[in-house]
């Protein structure tokens, strides 16, 4: 094995595209599966869904929010019962059509998502006052065919993601939730993904076709463009009426209930590639890295070599008796320079290097992967790892949030907008909330709202388009 | 609401498929989907599955297994590469022939199940010894058209399972990884589930379609009939030759790896609610139970209520931080007398009654809910109460194994063998080995062989359909 047979070959600054396709698959997270737009995820890639999976359960638990299961076979009557929803799914959607040799009457979708299917549920479920609010999530995959531009976690044919589904006795209770969401996702993928967004609506042409509103998080990627990272949706009665979703109140008056919706999926692994990851390969945030701390040992003859080995069990002992995730790499057939790109490659936040002359001086050498940055422990300060892991996940999305940042530019003048948009990022700009001029400007620039920021502040201004007078500024991008 | 209205209204002993359904029911464990012979999970039926998972996958985890993710979509080139696989396969596949409006050239399978998906990526990512051993497991779905007596957990055309794949150096540590998988399922269906299982080797005939051998654990039903609760199997080079999973070894000799499949489904939540349910509905073992103790306040005026909720609150807070599952039915519009029978359909492990007499006597009433056996217990001696949890766990186990030990029954006689198999059970006979006889006790009683036990005493006698010499008992029985 050569270092060129296994480490980035392209440059994130030259060919984005290329070097991300190259750290999905050498850093062994996913691989192509044999059906074009459909990978299989690899031990290092699942573990940091289960990650994420871990930290948004505990989180949802404590909102009284519980897991369910539901079927991926929906029936083409059922999916076809709210029909601008039908309308948004179909050209994406599988049919099964035969079961063995026989063809299906009613043919079956593969689930793009649940809504009719929970909803369905629900209005059987619901009675009265007592069984609300109703809060239910399920961890499944979706499936919507993608012909063009698929990618590993960020356009696939089937994608995991978790799906929120929630019924509430008032509008105002509902909304609530909504938010209350929203900000679950966004401190997740803030403190654990080290991914900074930004919060607000969906304009009316990009909401979630059903909703009455849809609110979002946006990130913006190295290449300057735009990332939808999770949205929740306020549904008022949309479906609840279609679908029947009823209560009796106290009061024993038949109402329609109140709904919400929301979901995040496996992009937020591609984001978090794209994000932080440098041309040594992957790097991974503490929080959701499958391996923390990599210990390598350092020798070149046999006494060294029983002194090391003794020592790097010593501190993996006593990172594990901290819960730290740590691997002391013992193979011998390699020497440590490729050992250190090998775990370069796979993100490893942070490598202990342990060797005879460090011994001596009651040290170890720390590397944090994302900065390179080199500093010596003192043995007697090896409980300090846990406080540089910390330091790295705040260090890491402070430096995501100062690229942020950056790339948010306002911009007043349409002219402006239009070269300003080829450099990619988020353009800030007033906007009327006319579609026709949102429209427009997607048709000559190819850039769209991504976000009515919820702290806009409130001053006005002439909308960049057609120079009416607008209360809010937008934020527009070119998005994946 | 009237107790009629939710509670079962089947006999277990006269109605056992329906008094099975009411309980799944009722209990809010599952619900039937729109399309025929799927069902949904809701919360606590989840909950369950959940537990499971925890229990599986922390033993997994112990023994170096990862989990992955593969997709649900299998071509059918793919499917068809394992030429009885596919055969033993095919009328129970679901087909995918569209997507949106378009046919689609290669239709693709719902996945029965993912050895060949799974291994044709085995084959590219193993390249050398070093590759070895690989062993992942798949928490996910599969998919069988059942038409047929479909029934929730037991038999339904998707349902949750895992599935594992390892690949091995050698024979020798292939065959010995299908055992160790074999031994954690009995110990954690025994250990969690209360449900007690024999263990042993499935026939030529019975065994999984490309297996070497299927090792398998059976369970028996309260109506006599025999249910496989989970099977491991060793696949030799049935599968590594066709889809070329080899490895160069040390000597760089290229050689076939040697592998391992192995799954248990949501049937785990089946064969537990007909071991230990009863005419008063589900009953729980306390490792699985969503809520593993609930206390009900008695009261019948204002002043009680304050001294009893305040008391339950103070109970509440203590098994909470013991980590019990503990809540509160403060439902003011509801009798006690109602809630008992609401948390015994249920199935809530233990009850604790709270009112103002015990307070007085400084005691809480608990109810067992598997024997309905009461005790008091002091408020002293509330820490106790993970005890009593711990001895309903062990009781419930040890009253199945009594049941499963008094249903195995020797029968050395063919005319005996016909008219015991009608009551139904465990048969325990010598068999010659030849699939003859097999063959024609199953099409003259229905009863097929369920497991050539591991620890079979070492006599031998006369096979049981042809009076030949036999070396072996093994266990008949009609299955589910």
């Amino acid at each position: 094995m050569s270092k060129e047979d296994v480490g980035i070959t392209a440059s994130k600054k030259d060919d984005f595209s290329e070097w991300y396709t190259q750290v999905v698959l050498k850093a062994k997270l996913a691989d192509y599966a044999p059906v074009k737009g459909f990978i299989v995820l690899r031990p290092d890639g699942y573990s940091i869904w289960e990650s994420i999976v871990k930290t948004l359960d505990a989180k949802f638990a404590k909102r009284g929010i519980r897991n369910g299961f539901l079927p991926v076979l929906i029936p083409e009557s059922l999916l076809r019962k709210e029909k601008k929803h039908f309308a948004g799914l179909n050209p994406e959607v599988f049919w099964v059509t035969h079961s063995g040799d026989n063809e299906i009457g009613d043919k079956l979708a593969l689930r793009p998502t649940s809504e009719t299917l929970a909803y369905s549920l629900y209005s059987k479920w619901i009675n009265s006052w007592r069984d609300l609010p109703l809060k239910m999530n399920f961890w499944n995959t979706a499936l919507r065919a993608e012909i063009k531009g698929t990618k590993p976690f960020l356009r696939t044919s089937e994608f995991l993601w978790q799906e929120g589904h929630t019924v509430h006795a008032t509008q105002e209770e509902a909304e609530k939730e909504v938010m209350a969401i929203l900000d679950i996702y966004k401190k997740t993928v803030e403190d654990d993904l080290a991914i900074p967004v930004l919060t607000g609506k969906k304009s009316e042409s990009e909401k979630f076709v059903g909703a009455v509103y849809t609110t979002t998080m946006e990130s913006i990627m190295p290449d300057g463009k735009a990332l939808q990272m999770g949205t929740s949706h306020f549904l008022g009665q949309n479906f609840s009426k279609p679908f029947e979703v009823k209560y009796s109140d106290k009061n024993n008056v038949e109402n329609f209930a109140w709904q919400t919706s929301w979901g995040v999926s496996w992009r937020w692994i591609g984001a978090m590639i794209m994000t932080h990851g440098d041309d040594k390969g992957l790097v991974l945030p503490p929080k959701v890295a499958p391996i923390q701390v990599v210990i390598v040992p350092i020798y070149y003859n046999e006494k060294d070599e029983q002194t090391v080995l003794q020592k790097t069990k010593e501190i993996q002992k006593s990172l594990q008796e901290q819960n730290i995730r740590v691997f002391v790499d013992e193979r011998k057939e390699l020497t440590p320079g490729y050992k250190f790109n090998d775990w370069e490659l796979k993100g490893v936040p942070l490598r202990v290097e342990v060797g005879p002359k460090d011994i001596e001086k009651q040290k170890v050498v720390l590397v944090k992967r994302y900065n390179k940055e080199k500093q010596d422990l003192s043995f007697f300060d090896i409980s300090k790892i846990q406080n540089v892991l910390d330091d790295i996940q705040k260090e890491m999305l402070a430096a995501a949030r100062k690229i942020l940042d950056e790339m948010i530019i306002d911009v007043s003048d349409y002219s402006q907008f239009k070269s300003a948009i080829e450099k990619g990022g988020f353009l800030r700009s007033f906007w009327c909330g006319k579609e026709q001029c949102e429209e427009k400007i997607k048709e000559e620039t190819g850039a769209d709202i991504r976000v009515i920021p919820f702290d806009a502040d409130d001053s006005s201004g002439k909308c960049v388009y057609c120079s009416n007078q607008s209360e809010s500024k937008v934020i527009f991008a070119h998005g994946y």
